[in-house]
């Protein structure tokens, strides 16, 4: 039995840590001192739940609820999210998802069971990679996509490397990330979207989710006196920038399934009356097939060689993050799909539309996700919100899940 | 007899103080510390030709040459400029017609000359208008287009009022600004654009100076996630602000004449999986005719209705600065003209692109400007240059119409 009463208590309670009063929201960007406080937090209630706890390299978290015949080495039932958030961010993205595997956990120890396989809830470390890319990070190392060294020597948009601010927070761990190879790998999380509100449907059973492509795109122009200077002689790095947002709005209206955005973006020297000298910016690329995503980078990799040329400019581009789309493990999604019949929740199949570390562990092992709807599909904002009884579904499909696997 | 070296050795001077090593050129935004420094050394200089000096409460500098007959209340002739700069800014900008004047000034010092009228070397607060807006600030308040305790309370961009700064830095004088009316007064500048280069002139004897419309524009979207948001539910505040670029782009074009500019834009949360859900930034609208102007303005405004409304977003905008098109007084413009002529110096006259201080001190007394070329066009950048023969031909024409106009 689920104690959802507490799960929603420490959403809560964990919800309040990073809090912007004036802005709205939380922000807990990973590996600061507010993320430090989340950790420290989760970490409490895993050790009250008895559970033992390890700290990779990069940081990762896990807290395990051993079975009588683990001896340490037994491949673990895994569940997990992460608890980094975006700036100004809802309360349950990430959240959520490691709160109620850690409800999970707890209604085994409140009806005195032993697992007959090892239980393992993970915390993964800068799952959004806003301030160190690529996101996903802790378990995209877990899963061995990335050296732990050079995770470590990663370097923020803060200046600040990974590595240092980890040892600073004190979670540089001695764990090897991979270590612990999940049996199995359940992530529940938020939608995130639209799509399941608008079809009134309870439970989104995941089984795949899109390719990412993250770059940073550098312009260099001429910065010049913008009462003086012809129009036809400006080299307008900023300008440039616009068009390329433009651009993409155009190429994904095209596809139709293909996502852009320009969700960051610098000028310099970002003055009025001067035509900017340099436009820094990122360009977020999404889609569930892999070749249009190729398509997709090849247009704008075209449009930048053009723009450059025509508009006498240096465009340089460096890759933050790329990763294929992921299909979920078949098993893994049918157990999910016949759990939800079993309790009449009303579901469908779908992609994700965001990433999630079940896609990086999904390299390493059989995994898939379990979504709840998202009111009006708003994330990323200080208005996401899922309403309890929604959360306590998805918390008690996961439980289910999470027994019929480990006795099978 | 103008001591040319000198001139150029106090350029050399005051170009040092902001010098940006990494960025390149100096940055002495006004009322910075780096500011600060710069009028110490313009004082400095003022004083040892023995001028009296005086600062006004918006922080203007005076020093004058007093003739035999001045009791205090003489109109003075008035020559000067600004020592504010932009971010990583040239050494001419201003500078060049303040101590051009001062040379001037020197010029009578050296000969023994006591001149029939008391001769005024100005150097105006807050010129560039990157800080505080609106721009020609000191001069403007000078000329009283804006009552100096407005001024006072301006807050900056970087948060700061302006009466704070000027208090700090020890520039808050007790004259009332315009207690000196100016006999008549003369500028002398860098073109800051490219057409005397192009024409290989000389000399450019300004007549008239376009229209300024400087604009702030907040645009209120939604933050929502990059990787779920479907592109036809989106609010993006960032693609608006990008979509005025591209507007204004095709507006100027449309005209040939109406330059338009965005220098300055932030977004927020400013990550890069986030949809913006704000964008402010400016729009710097130039016309040498007023009408042009307004239409201009007219049809932006026009097009932020309709995005508002297609995008769903908010959009706001606030007057920084408005400045309508100013024609320089004929017979001071032809009094250049003729002095030029006697030189053999190659001249036109010509429209000036940038604002000028001559453009508000045009309120209260005839003014006019000097332009010597500017190499490639470039300024507001580290690379603004001008050759020193050509700034020794500028400052000898300017001796050369202040020593007729005074004996006049
Ligand atoms: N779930 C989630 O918001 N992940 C962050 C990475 C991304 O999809 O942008
Ligand atoms: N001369 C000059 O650069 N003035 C600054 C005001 C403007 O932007 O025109």
């Amino acid at each position: 039995q689920l104690d959802a009463a507490l799960m929603i208590d420490q959403l809560r309670e964990l919800g309040e840590i990073g809090v912007d009063v004036e802005a709205g929201g939380r922000t807990r960007i990973a590996l600061s001192d507010e993320e430090r406080a989340g950790r420290d937090l989760v970490v409490k209630w895993m050790r009250e739940l008895d559970l033992d706890v390890q700290i990779d390299r990069i940081g990762n978290v896990f807290g395990t609820l051993r079975s009588a015949s683990d001896g340490g080495s037994q491949r673990p039932l895994m569940m997990g999210s992460h608890i980094d958030t975006v700036t100004n961010a809802g309360a349950l993205d990430g959240c959520y998802g490691v709160l109620a595997a850690l409800a999970v956990v707890r209604a085994f120890r409140r009806a005195g069971v032993i697992p007959q396989r090892s239980i393992t809830v993970a915390a993964f470390t800068n799952e959004e990679g806003i301030r160190y890319q690529p996101d996903m990070m802790g378990s995209l190392v877990y899963a061995g996509g990335l050296p732990v060294d050079t995770a470590l020597n990663t370097i923020g948009v803060d200046g600040t490397r990974l590595g240092d601010e980890l040892g600073r927070i004190g979670y540089a761990g001695e764990l090897e990330p991979g270590a612990i190879i999940p049996h199995e790998y359940l992530e529940l999380h938020i939608e995130q979207g639209p799509i399941l509100e608008a079809e009134n449907v309870r439970i989104g059973v995941v089984e795949n989710l899109q390719g990412i492509s993250w770059q940073q795109i550098t312009v260099q122009g001429n910065a010049n006196h913008a009462g003086t200077t012809p129009m036809q002689l400006r080299h307008d790095a900023g300008w440039v920038a616009a068009t390329v947002a433009t651009f993409l709005r155009e190429l994904a209206a095209a596809t139709g399934m293909t996502l852009a955005t320009i969700g960051m973006l610098r000028m310099e020297p970002n003055v009025i009356n001067v035509i900017p000298r340099k436009a820094v910016f990122s360009v977020d690329l999404r889609d569930p097939n892999e070749q249009r995503l190729q398509e997709a980078e090849r247009h704008l990799a075209e449009f930048l060689t053009q723009a450059a040329e025509k508009e006498g400019v240096a465009i340089t581009t460096e890759r933050l993050a790329r990763f294929e789309p992921v299909v979920f493990d078949s098993g893994l999604v049918d157990a999910i799909e016949a759990s939800a019949k079993r309790f009449g929740f009303t579901h469908r199949r779908m992609t994700s539309g965001a990433g999630h570390d079940a896609q990086m562990i999904a390299r390493i092992a059989p995994a898939a996700m379990i979504f709840v709807p998202s009111r009006g599909g708003i994330s990323h904002n200080p208005r996401e919100h899922t309403d309890d009884d929604q959360l306590i579904d998805g918390a008690n499909l996961l439980l289910d899940v999470v027994l019929r696997r480990i006795t099978e």
